[in-house]
C-alpha cells in the first residue's frame, strides 16, 4: 500500500477515535476523569511529532498530530473550565 | 536537532501521557468515562501507524505506537472487566 494513504487512514482513525470523548466531555460537562498531566504532556510530545513531521516532510504526520493538539487544548480547557465549577 | 532523537523524544512524552490515565483506571477500577468505540478505532490507527513506521523504516514511530497498542489493549481489558462487573 502507498505509505501516504496509509499514513493518512492511520491519521484519521486515530483522530476520528478522540472525537468521542471530546464529545462527552462536552455533553456531560465532566472531566473528572481526565488528567491534567496527561494532556499538558500529551501536547507537549504531539507538538514535538508535528516538529518531526516537518522536518521529515511527512504530511500524515503533521496533519494528524496538530489535529490532535487541537483536541487536546480544547480538552485541557474543558479541564479549567468545568473542573472549576465544581 | 537530529530528527530521531527528537521522534524520540515525542514519543516518549506522547507514550508517557497514557500511564497517568491507565494508573487511573487500574486504580479506581473505574473505566465509565472510557468509550469501547474510541479505544477501538484507536487501536486499529495506532497499528497502521506501527505498519507506516515499518514501510518508512521509522524506528521512533514503530516504538511509540506500538506502546500505545499495548497501553490501549490493556485500557480495553480493563473496559471489559470493570463495565462487565457493573
Amino acid at each position: 500500500m502507498d505509505e501516504n494513504i496509509l499514513g493518512i487512514i492511520a491519521g484519521i482513525l486515530t483522530s476520528v477515535s478522540m472525537i468521542p470523548q471530546l464529545v462527552k466531555v462536552l455533553k456531560e460537562k465532566n472531566a473528572e476523569d481526565l488528567s491534567w498531566t496527561m494532556i499538558l504532556v500529551l501536547i507537549s510530545g504531539l507538538s514535538l511529532w508535528v516538529w518531526y513531521g516537518f522536518i521529515k516532510d511527512e504530511l500524515p504526520i503533521i496533519l494528524s498530530n496538530a489535529f490532535a493538539v487541537i483536541v487536546n487544548i480544547i480538552l485541557l480547557i474543558c479541564c479549567m473550565i468545568y473542573k472549576k465549577s465544581k
